[in-house]
């Protein structure tokens, strides 16, 4: 009879090992089982290192094998007594399945922790020198998710234009149709845009530029599969001067060294 | 003369330093000022127990003293060849005036890094057991500022009922016109609703309950200078169920020991 074991889900923000949250840092340290979904999440082998490390994922941060069997995978080891890190693109409570995750295992009887992490959705736009609030610029924003038309027309024929910062997740391949939707619907097009591309990892691009022009963005091939968004409204004016200024926030050190 | 200095702005997250980033953490122990306008900061001194700390802010992490004032002084530290740290409630770019701070030392020659943090429009409601986006609940959500109803109103409008979570800052005391505002605008008056006050901090707080119900609600006097906010969507009915698996999520741990 084994001692029941635990599992905690982790965020791991954005890609780089030091954005970590110093509790998520502690517990990998403490796992003895990681599953891990993003390729980004390499540069943290090192606060694990006696962890076995399975790999759960796919580019863009969604999981590769099914969710279901995924929980699967979490009780049974939790229920040898093992502490299982489940380590997270982001947030785990943000476009991460964390609360599915946590009443799997509460149905299971699994103890269950959540450690917060920086979301993607709003440190992509940060280290990319945008600031999503910016006072008398904009004092609000919408984080909506790219998939489908019939899901996020309605949401952005509902925003008054320029109203708000938009930052569109999983919304890279949709980025003409979405550009011409907020067109028709009011928006400048001259209004700025930005298309940011795995942010604080190796592959890291962006552009910026008007909205109408943001259909015909090419992206390189060397960052053409990372996780990506757009981010739309006044504030992204500001990128480059805040850029010029804070080069060191790109700054990205691996293994928790000085930087 | 001196060697010239440098500014950090730190997002200090929720409250509690285990929720600092890596990075951040990081940064505390190199300052030699650090700037902090957060009474839940307090705890996050003995990272930096050689630092001089210097207090510019007052309730709900917003500062004290006057901006331009606050820039001048991070400006005449950083001359002077020190190393100062901004630490900021939440993140630096999201309510946080980072922007503006950037530019402002950019403008005096000052070389300046942004470490981003949890921003409380997040955090706040994970900490509560509410999932911001859930699937097939939302899988999208706005930020809003509850000061203006010349300002929110018509973002608030513009929301077709029920399609995302809303949560809205600096808004508590406008709970009842803005509960109103949704319902009018075809909200259903049982959609969940939450309170949460000084998430991550001793003042801890939250209330759960249906829209039409927000406006009466009453907040113990311990808590109700707490920063707080609301949160209205289905995910909210998600709260009690993932609170009573995950106790640990509200483990607060002061100075950075096990947890």
């Amino acid at each position: 009879m084994t001692a029941p074991g635990r599992v905690t889900l982790v965020g791991a923000g954005p890609g780089d090992p030091d954005l970590l949250t110093v509790r998520g840092a502690r517990r990998l340290g403490e796992a003895e089982l990681v599953l891990y979904d993003a390729l980004s999440s390499e540069g943290m082998r090192d606060l694990a290192p006696n962890a076995r490390w399975f790999y759960v994922g796919k580019r863009a941060c969604r999981n590769s094998i099914d969710q279901d069997v995924l929980n699967r995978l979490m009780i049974k080891h939790a229920l040898r007594g093992r502490h299982v890190v489940r380590l997270k693109c982001g947030d785990p409570f943000v476009f991460g399945r964390g609360g599915e995750e946590v009443l799997a295992l509460g149905a299971a009887g699994i103890p269950v922790e959540v450690v917060p992490g920086l979301s993607s959705a709003l440190a992509a736009p940060a280290l990319a020198g945008i600031p999503i609030t910016h006072r008398g610029i904009a004092s609000s924003f919408a984080v909506i998710t790219g998939h489908h038309e019939h899901t996020y027309g309605p949401l952005l024929d509902g925003f008054a234009p320029g109203a708000l910062t938009l930052v569109v997740l999983m919304g890279v391949r949709k980025r003409g149709p979405i550009a011409a939707r907020l067109i028709a619907g009011g928006w400048a097009p001259s209004t700025p845009a930005a298309l940011v591309m795995g942010a604080a990892t190796d592959k890291a691009w962006r552009w910026i530029g008007p909205l109408d022009a943001l259909g015909a963005v090419e992206i390189p091939a060397a960052s053409s599969d990372a996780p990506g968004m757009l981010v739309i409204g006044e504030v992204v004016s500001l990128s480059e001067r805040i850029m010029s200024r804070v080069a060191a926030t790109q700054e990205r050190t691996s293994r928790g060294t000085s930087g």
